[in-house]
């Protein structure tokens, strides 16, 4: 099944907008991760991992995570932030689609030509999914991705995040991820990518509203610590669920 | 011992401005590697992995290609190209750095507080090095990197490569990272980030000159598949070191 297949049915069924960002850090990593997937998978809509735990487990370390949340019929998304040449993209990405995971995150600075291609023909070859980051969450975030640029496509000044958002469009991204810590900037994106879906990071710990994402155009809100770190992550997976419900 | 101070007594010993990137694909991932390294220690002055090992083997996996290279003096940069927010920045580099890695590659977009500041934290504590990725080797890092964009500080129009190449000034950057394909930029690069030593990669295979490179003001040159895809790496190294020889 396609990601966005995936992650449309799993929020069905679920009844949530709550992407699970599964950021442990410490020992029992593996045990950790799954005692809370264990615990939220109800309340989620799919599970998101990063540097993380695959960086000490290893891509292999990590496929017994992946395949549990497909049992409970939840999409995987590796956030690798691929950020290379065409060439190692390839080997990163298949290395991720290889050990299950659904979708990528990657980041649009390489552009298309033997750059980001790679990333899109990897997926579409096996209807994974690309997610184009086009705004972060942290504070810096706006040194760079707010600088105004000349769009030579249209001849027309704007900030650096409107030339990705429309590069997400024109590339067939699956999702963009703009910083749930700026709901105007959630709301500009939306105006840029029509129907293509915003995931939003940085909820609750970094500051961001759940509530005010969504509001504002994000159709998934990545929630992490707030949950994985709560002394009851099943009950705050819920609660924050409970914000933005879809009936 | 410091990064800076690694690589260039290793250049010295070894009367070389060669980077090895070992990047290897299909099986016996880490035998290879070290019969490579084996090969091929005296003619270059530093090792850079990225994916294509780490991504099998694991961070602990191949913390045994990272002691074999310190046995040759050799310092290691991992390639990883960070892109995240800070929390997950300092996880990612901290892994490395406990690995044996004496620097990482990080690309400019996410900005400093929150951001990169964490990297550049993380690596002045132990000494470690940070290269910045101020303009990439493949075809289309021109759609993004050379886009016009308006610099507030200094209210000039410039391409976008140029004020990654300032903060890489700014940031206290141990090196940049610009592409051997293009020698102009090399050359324009130089003259903004002047004493920061200047990494080129995209060498032979991709197109780049080895000799142009370091003409045009680059300080090492990285050298991958053309080395570690010969049927001789050892020769092959030695004729590529030939090339731009140290006095």
């Amino acid at each position: 099944m396609k990601f966005k297949q995936m992650i449309e049915e799993a929020s069905e069924a679920n009844r949530s907008r709550i992407v699970l960002a599964l950021d442990l850090k410490g020992g029992g990593l593996l045990e950790r991760a799954l005692k809370i997937l264990r615990d939220v998978h109800e309340h989620v809509c799919c599970i998101k991992l990063n540097k993380h735990l695959v960086l000490p487990l290893g891509v292999r370390g990590i496929v017994e995570l992946v395949f549990q949340a497909h049992d409970y019929h939840l999409p995987v998304i590796m956030d690798c932030k691929t950020s290379d040449i065409g060439s190692t993209n390839e080997v990163e990405v298949k290395a991720y689609f290889e050990a299950g995971f659904d979708a990528v995150t990657a980041m649009p600075l390489p552009g298309w030509t033997d750059g980001l291609e790679a990333v899109f023909k990897a997926a579409r070859g096996e209807g994974k999914g690309v997610l184009l980051v086009t705004y972060m969450s942290h504070r810096g975030a706006s040194e760079l991705f707010e600088i105004t640029v000349y769009n030579p496509e249209l001849k027309v000044f704007e900030e650096l995040y409107k030339v990705f958002s429309r590069k997400a469009l024109s590339w067939g991204a699956d999702g963009v991820v703009v910083g749930a810590t700026r709901p105007n900037i959630i709301r500009s994106v939306k105006e840029l990518v029509d129907e293509v879906p915003i995931f939003s990071p940085g909820a609750i710990t970094q500051g961001g509203s759940v509530e005010e994402a969504i509001k504002a155009g994000a159709s998934y809100v990545i929630v992490g610590r707030a949950i994985c770190e709560s002394s009851d992550p099943k009950a705050q997976a819920e609660r924050v669920k409970a914000l933005v419900k879809r009936s």
